[in-house]
């Protein structure tokens, strides 16, 4: 199998066959110990997949925490730094992430900032942490169910990706991270928007996950800290990000991140469509291609306000005003667009209108 | 009065007259909201002093935590990025550390990891902070008794000294201080060292305080990340921050930074005395200084497992072993030595020995 092998900010990520140059990497480094972090999933379907590819770790301490957004909070941390002490990690040691974004990004926090910073690396092994967490150096946990309120800008020493892990992943999931792909598509590359449309999830493999990881990786290399151009893989977010807080601040199965973000991509979409010129053919495209695939939320006329609250605490925002990032067309994106609160209200509205 | 200017990582710090750049710097910088974080002492000592001397600085919150270092954690952490968040605060929000080393430490923390690194800058009010935190990039916390072991590395926009502050401080606090600045003398600077002794701490006076900030200073700036000379920096602290955690777990009424520092100095130059060629009658002066000026602490033998324990959670070791910086003589420091713990037990031995 083909390894594909894509430079970012100083390190390394792989997709493919990337279990070789993890073991160099390991050989190299001589870690004076290792740790895995690993929620109650990813410990059960992915690390023994992981360590029987990886013959020669032999000795590491397995930091377990449990699955779901939920977890990604502060106490979370603290056991995973309570953890770490006690099994005394040194800067000399490893943090190795396995799982989905949740587990990379309280992990690559915890690591960052235990001893002022220790190496990680990031195996992740949902298609949305493959595609969209993978790179770009972002940490960080939740509070007060605003997400990612808490973090740093931290790289890994490398980043190793395998789609076997995929087989166990639930559909839903796998769609999660799909609505990622597609945003990569709207907002840079229309061709790849209308091949993943045509592939219609049939299969998502090594070239389509490095193809999306390349178009991340090469906005977030010009503008790390996101000062202006990393702003157009926020498409889909600004609702997104307040729909999935309002979900998780309020529903028994909330949705999950690419979930909300396809709803978000929608009302964006249409906030488009008004503001930026995306032509009616494009919008209806959109619409019909994300309604296909992800939940009908219907998202109550009473909770506009507090969806409204979400997006002023949305850490992106300046000068009080709520940023968003819109399209002109398939494929190009526009930056630092600004929406009325009763433009927001009229997007949901018609969201909410789809499916009558 | 003059003000002296040091350039450090990207920043200034200003020592004197630091007023006008800093009505300056706010002035260019326009943040969008202000926040200045202060403990009961320094919000009540200093807080009145630093707003009267900043006319244009009219809008502002003030976050308020208790003082001392046994509130430097995780939950009072957690309570600021609360109320930053809860204030509103955006990423053009800017962060002011008025107070003390655990003030700036948590502060600076907070401010780098809220919504990944908001701006934020130091105005140190004790001795040791002007002298010792105010340079460096070091933020951080204590967990479970371990001195600053969740943090990182970030710079402030720029340090702001003022030595009025000193004249609330009590002499204890001051005392603390100039432990730090009679360390910058005995690891590079023997002039410095004898003539912090023969002023005998009569005044502290700008001039001084900059003559060590720009010791620090040249250190951090030649080893940012701690991988070699900046360790000359940890003279008396492999025994001293485990004398101060020690105390901190079970004293009513702790040593100060700067006194289990002291403590850790007389230790660590018997050290240096007995491994790397320290003169007898440099010792003796060392120990004559240091005991005139510092507390003496009983430490019982009982404690000196305890006392290990902290040692070997510390930070700084690698690959098991316990990290020391020592002296050749006074003004010359040896990094990288390593200790048994029988020599570590003798030496505080020799220490208790010192007061029957
Ligand atoms: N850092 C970034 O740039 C970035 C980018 C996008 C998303 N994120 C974050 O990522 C998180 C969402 O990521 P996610 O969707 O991967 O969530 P997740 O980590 O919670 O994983 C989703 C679920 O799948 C399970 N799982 C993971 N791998 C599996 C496998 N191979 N087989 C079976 N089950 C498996 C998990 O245990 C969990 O229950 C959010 O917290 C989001 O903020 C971060
Ligand atoms: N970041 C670094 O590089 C660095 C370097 C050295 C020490 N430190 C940290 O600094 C802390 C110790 O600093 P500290 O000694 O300043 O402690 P501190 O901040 O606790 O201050 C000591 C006491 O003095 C009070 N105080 C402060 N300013 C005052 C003033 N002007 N008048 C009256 N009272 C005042 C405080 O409220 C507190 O009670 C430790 O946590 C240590 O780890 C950090
Ligand atoms: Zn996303
Ligand atoms: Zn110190």
């Amino acid at each position: 199998m083909q390894t594909f092998i894509i430079n970012s900010e100083g390190y390394n990520v792989y997709v493919g066959n990337s279990y070789g140059p993890l073991q160099t990497f390991l050989e190299e480094k001589k870690y004076a110990k290792t740790f895995i972090l690993a929620d109650t999933n990813t410990s059960e379907k992915c690390l023994p997949k992981f360590t029987e590819k990886l013959p020669l770790l032999k000795e590491y301490d397995i930091i377990e925490i449990d699955a779901g957004e939920a977890h990604k909070n502060i106490d979370y941390c603290i056991g995973i730094w309570k953890m770490l002490l006690d099994f005394g990690a040194g800067r000399d040691s490893l943090l190795i992430n396995l799982g989905g974004g949740m587990v990379t990004d309280m992990g690559s926090f915890a690591a960052s900032t235990y001893k002022r910073g220790i190496d990680f690396i990031q195996v992740p092994t949902t298609l949305l942490s493959q595609v969209d967490a993978s790179v770009g150096g972002k940490t960080g946990i939740d509070m007060d169910h605003v997400k990612n309120i808490i973090g740093t800008f931290t790289n890994p020493e490398a980043v190793f990706i395998d789609t076997d892990f995929l087989y166990t992943l639930p559909r839903r999931e796998l769609l999660s991270g799909f609505a990622e792909m597609i945003k990569h598509g709207l907002i840079c590359d229309s061709g790849y928007y209308f091949d993943l449309q045509s592939n219609a999830m049939g299969s998502v493999d090594n070239a389509m996950i490095f193809h999306s990881v390349n178009i991340k990786n090469k906005i977030v290399l010009e503008d790390p800290k996101e000062r202006n151009i990393r702003k157009a893989l926020n498409f889909g977010h600004t609702i997104g990000h307040a729909v999935e807080s309002y979900s998780l601040a309020h529903d028994k199965d909330p949705l999950l991140h690419g979930e909300a973000i396809a709803i978000g991509m929608i009302c964006e979409a249409w906030l488009s469509h008004t503001k930026t010129g995306l032509e009616e053919s494009a919008l209806t495209d959109i619409k019909n291609f994300l309604l296909a695939y992800y939940p009908n939320y219907r998202i109550p006329e009473g909770a506009f306000a507090e969806l409204a609250e979400f997006m002023k605490k949305d850490k992106k925002n300046e000068k009080g005003t709520i940023n968003f990032t819109l399209l002109e067309g398939i494929g190009k994106f526009v930056i630092n667009q600004t929406c009325t609160e009763e433009e927001i209200r009229q997007a949901l509205v018609l969201y909410n209108g789809l499916f009558k």
